[in-house]
């Protein structure tokens, strides 16, 4: 049993207790799903402010060069890749994470014989765009369960998507172990970019995207990112050949070389206004240390997991019991999980749902207090105890992957 | 012979003169670049303040739904569709106009046999994006100068990229002419759209994909949009199976059905910082009366083109006499071109170069006043007749299309 003044104290002595103010939050509200979509860092604001009204509205077209607009997609992916375990070239941030998957997937595959690999039971976006691929490359596309992707890694396989995390039980892939099957694998950092401790490096990742908007607190729709480890880089063309993953784009030559260095899978002109926005949530993702985010992101978890044990304790909590092997949410299954968290979201607890039976709550570190879980618990357990979820009515959610 | 003070006369009398106002231009700026990067709307930063402070930081995941995030790159499209005579639900924002270019032309390629066709010296996105099309699906790829493309369209040919407004010269293709033929035809609008008379249905266009960022003033890098025509959108699949391309991507299935609607050519979540300020870009440009731009830019081409035959008798003019053969920009011809833009841009009249000698000047009249032509064009000369573009040291320009 942990009382309420113990999680006060808890946050007294976080040292990341100040990150919160960093960011505009809703007086009242416990956001449980900067999962989805992070929340707004304050100087994002600022910043997206400056880059409206004085590099578009006042330089206009000299900010390409004047306020570095022209480098911000290697810049910017430079920073993710301290993020990581990358070298600060192997990054550049593009399109979104469907694309950018699309890319990395179809360049991967023509490089060997062999079927495309997928989760059968992956966020969609991942399946669609390996079954497509498969389609336009006349291979086999082969769903496998996720328990079995291991022992699927066979030398019949071309290239693999595996999304790291899962987007509902939050389980964890050992990338090591399955990198080392010798697949080429293109992993989705979606759930774990500023959530779990990443090192692609050591683990022998070669490939890999996530999504900007997520735990980078981005903003909607944010640009994602692709990693190319050095030695692959020469070796892969994107399918998307545009001008700025062309070696010399201002040069406006219609023979397409591609760039020597990652700038290669670039394609069309970057998002900027998304992309500042990124650099800014990244920026201030940075100054946080790495081991005590992750740290305070499992406390955050097992406090979550203790408290719905106590409170409510039939309901099944799906993901890990153990830290290494889970991301930065927490989720549970009830046959009702739509209307709990209608009635959540109702009573300014913002979690989501994912079919067909999950209430999801994503972990945040930087804007979470020990107190909010301690609070959202209380109100989760009263709204099922009290089945207050049966009137709830307010539609949201959304599009929150 | 036309005089400053008849110029003077006509802006007093222009009923477009009033947008001026509507835009944040710098004071003493003569911006002859809205055709690489529009100015900024002054409702865009008041829209973007709002989106960033009320929509992403106080609502958070809820404005997918309460803001109609959801449904922005439908309705979005649909504001763009009434430019260009399309039907509302015939167009869809998404991407960057390198990657729509890749979605429709590949999806229009696999459709019959034959080559890839593209113009032979267009601007290098559309060539790019051809050529590796093209390697993917195992077809021809045979580019085409500008000026033979309409006996290029032959049976042999699955589909071409031809860019309705050429980039240098302003030259306008005939889309009614060269849809006639038969071939599927993806039309690049990236220099037409916001600056010259479309009709898309009446012209017999199935394709089309357009910039967002030019003289739709949607800011640096925003989102692109493409056009399939009503009967062609079934037969079309994209090559970018993504969650948002299907038809209810908020069931999670890993089974792809595409939407049955335009929004099928949709990939990854969209861009939301972006698509929004688009979205105010183009409000703005519908308010003004589309004869009326088009009629004015007409007035700006010939009073720049008059101002230069006079003032600067030798130099070459590129861009076609006849207005219905043109876009919105004016360009020349001289071996020091590079030079000269940037004497220019020290003296504050911004246009841009493009290899290997064009200096070229976009013609935008929601912003520009027939007095700043006046000047812009004494500005030129001068420059020219002093050659004190032999001491420009300005670098600047930057990825400007």
């Amino acid at each position: 049993m942990i009382s309420h003044d113990e999680v006060r104290d808890w946050d007294a002595t976080d040292p990341l207790a100040p990150f919160r103010d960093r960011f505009a939050l809703p007086e009242g509200l416990i956001y449980l799903d900067g999962n989805s979509l992070g929340a707004l860092p304050r100087q994002t604001a600022a910043r997206l402010k400056r880059v409206v009204e004085q590099e578009w509205g006042e330089s206009l077209i000299r900010s390409w060069n004047d306020a570095d607009w022209v480098d911000a997609p290697r810049r910017v992916g430079a920073k993710i890749a301290r993020m990581i375990g990358a070298h600060e070239d192997e990054v550049v941030v593009a399109d979104s994470t469907s694309v950018c998957l699309f890319k990395l997937l179809m360049a991967a595959a023509v490089t060997r014989e062999g079927a495309i690999l997928a989760e059968d039971d992956n966020f969609p976006t991942d399946a669609h765009v390996a079954g497509r691929a498969a389609e336009l490359l006349d291979r086999e596309y082969r769903p496998v369960p996720r328990a079995r992707i291991a022992e699927a890694l066979t030398e019949d396989v071309a290239a693999a998507v595996l999304t790291h995390v899962d987007y509902r039980t939050a389980r964890r892939h050992d990338m090591a172990a399955l990198n080392a099957k010798g697949v080429p694998i293109v992993w989705d950092l979606s759930h774990s970019v500023g959530a779990v401790p990443l090192d692609l490096k050591r683990d022998g990742a070669i490939l890999a995207v996530g999504c900007g908007y997520k735990f980078l607190n981005g903003g909607p729709g944010a640009p994602a990112f692709l990693y190319v480890a050095r030695d692959w880089q020469p070796r892969l063309d994107s399918p998307i050949a545009g001008w700025w993953g062309h070696k010399a784009p201002f040069d406006f030559s219609c023979s397409f070389e591609p760039a020597a260095d990652i700038g290669r899978f670039l394609s069309g002109t970057p998002a900027m206004l998304g992309l500042l926005a990124l650099e800014s949530g990244v920026d201030l993702m940075l100054e946080a240390d790495a081991a005590l985010r992750w740290e305070k992101a499992v406390r955050l978890h097992d406090l979550f997991a203790a408290r719905m044990a106590e409170l409510c304790p039939t309901l099944e909590r799906v993901t890990p019991d153990e830290a290494q092997e889970r991301g930065s949410h927490i989720a549970f299954r009830h046959p009702n999980a739509l209307a709990i968290v209608r009635a959540l979201i109702e009573r300014n607890v913002i979690g989501d749902f994912r079919t067909p039976d999950i209430a999801r709550f994503g972990l945040t570190p930087l804007t979470l207090r020990f107190e909010d879980v301690w609070n959202a618990t209380q109100i989760i357990s009263e709204v099922i105890a009290s089945e207050a979820w049966r009137e709830a009515r307010f539609q949201s959610g959304g599009p929150v992957t």
